[in-house]
């Protein structure tokens, strides 16, 4: 499936699958295919089984995205004849960054096998590993808002995977089942800012610097990933080219390393690296501008497109 | 008020408020005093204004406390007459984190003066800043987990405070308005974890690694958080101290700094640095070990103290 978080004029933010250019609301199908079974509790067996919330739905685990799948065929043959609403055209919904609000987002560094030799670097020991807060996430139809608090800013596109079930000491061996799915985020970064002392959080963490999107596909439905190919282009003129196949430590390698360290939840997002070919590190320097579109494609995902605009002004937010 | 969330047998965690060795639920006793003056609706206006959990209530803002304030005075003058049970004894209760769930926590480093300036370091011009998630979060009456990955098991005492109100782009003049409250982290390393890339996220954010506690005393009872005296021992025997006085970057700064490059909201720690004397500085090394008992106490707010416990076992969470 891919799943999506949406929101529509006057409603919260909701689960959906995208099938064919249609939005399934999954709470919503699940609640009236529930009903039309002469389900007396189908709003609450909805809510404990497919809450209308990605990180709720996520701690359902495998059966919640199996649930979910009667959802969408039930959505489809039924349309919305039976007096719920759950089924939408692309174009009436707003489709939102598909994990909102994570509750962590670890991010690793150097993690591209021929982009570290081709600088002449030693493959490194242990992963480099760094965050950002739930603050940086927007969606893939929002624009990165460019705050006047820099004039590098630079992109990285990041092949990411989403955790679908609370990990703790678990092996590569059995890594890909904690697994959720995949989407791609744009890393996006102040480099000065991120440089200007010797952690990296402070250029990293700016309000709205983690496009992420367009969808989860999850991971009954791309299970290797490894062999993707990801590709980020600047209004057109490519940039970076990668695979994921050169990554030096594999998705496999990150669940095992990082669930030794921490719990992972079901809805943290980790970000595995960006290839060679930032601006940062472009002869000359190429840092993005109001108006420039960032497009990042990634196989058996899709593609994550977004708009810099500038922020005008610096806003006092009062309340 | 001194702040502080609790749990006993059999019920979620609950927001109180401490006064003289007794604990008052604040939801509780808000919803009696609602009840005693006749309004219906005493659940739904209480679980607006005082909500059960930490991160609500604070969301809550000054008029929360306030609330909360006339509620202890409720709870100490009928006890637990009313029908409802509001008032504990300490021991009734398990004290833990103030706020045990926070969406960021942020790391200021290198930020006491005079350990730089002896270390004849320049002063920094700008603010280090790094993070740990919220699974590092533990209670002052928790032990701190000593997981068998590492054998530098380090401490590091941290004046924190506790963001109230939404804050972006807020000046120094106005930063203490938005300052909820003030308490005690241990910001609890694996030093050669955290050490062994460039990035110390690593070895910051391990299970366990930031008690907090034991309260949050708030901002209209702790007006100045400068000339705060901070002291660690180790089984008793001190290691570090210094003063607020000397923070290069002020609680004031830090609120101007960090809300310049992100959105600050209530409930997000900040922990303003650590004075010298970290077990890994000393001569010889000195790291903590199983069974020690760190100790940290900080004028006007308290004492922080935890035992450090090996865990045994790696243990393979399941489901």
């Amino acid at each position: 499936m891919k799943l999506i978080t949406f929101t529509r004029e006057g409603m919260k933010q909701r689960v959906g699958a995208i099938v064919n250019n249609q939005v399934v609301d999954l709470h919503t199908a699940y609640k009236s295919l529930l009903a039309s079974e002469g389900k007396i509790r189908a709003q609450q067996i909805a809510e404990a089984f497919v809450p209308a919330d990605m990180t709720g739905f996520l701690q359902g685990g495998k059966e919640s995205v199996e649930l979910a799948k009667d959802a969408v065929e039930y959505a489809l043959e039924n349309k919305n004849d039976s007096g719920y609403k759950f089924l939408y055209g692309i174009n009436e919904v707003k489709v939102e960054a598909p994990v909102p609000a994570p509750g962590k987002i670890i991010c690793v560094g150097h993690n591209y096998r021929e982009h570290i030799l081709e600088m002449k670097r030693e493959l490194p020991p242990h992963p480099v590993v760094f965050a950002k807060f739930a603050n940086t996430i927007i969606g893939p139809q929002d624009d990165i808002p460019f705050h006047p608090i820099s004039e590098q800013l630079d992109y990285e596109a990041e092949f990411t995977f989403v955790i679908g079930k609370r990990a703790r000491n678990v092996s590569q061996e059995e890594a890909l089942d904690y697994v959720a799915g995949y989407s791609i985020v744009n890393d996006v970064t102040y480099r000065d800012i991120q440089r200007r002392t010797i952690q990296w959080l402070q250029g990293k963490t700016v309000d709205g610097s983690a496009p992420m999107g367009p969808w989860l596909v999850t991971s009954d439905e791309l299970k290797d990933p490894s062999g993707l190919e990801v590709v980020l282009t600047v209004n057109g003129e490519e940039r970076q080219r990668s695979n994921t196949e050169n990554l030096v430590f594999s998705v496999q390698y990150l669940v095992e390393f990082l669930s030794g360290l921490m719990t992972l939840e079901p809805g943290d997002v980790i970000l595995t690296g960006t290839p060679g070919g930032v601006g940062v590190a472009r002869n000359p320097q190429s840092f993005l501008k109001d108006g420039d579109i960032v497009k990042i494609e990634i196989d058996q995902i899709g593609i994550l497109e977004n708009r810099v605009a500038s922020v005008k002004e610096v806003i006092e937010v009062k309340g």
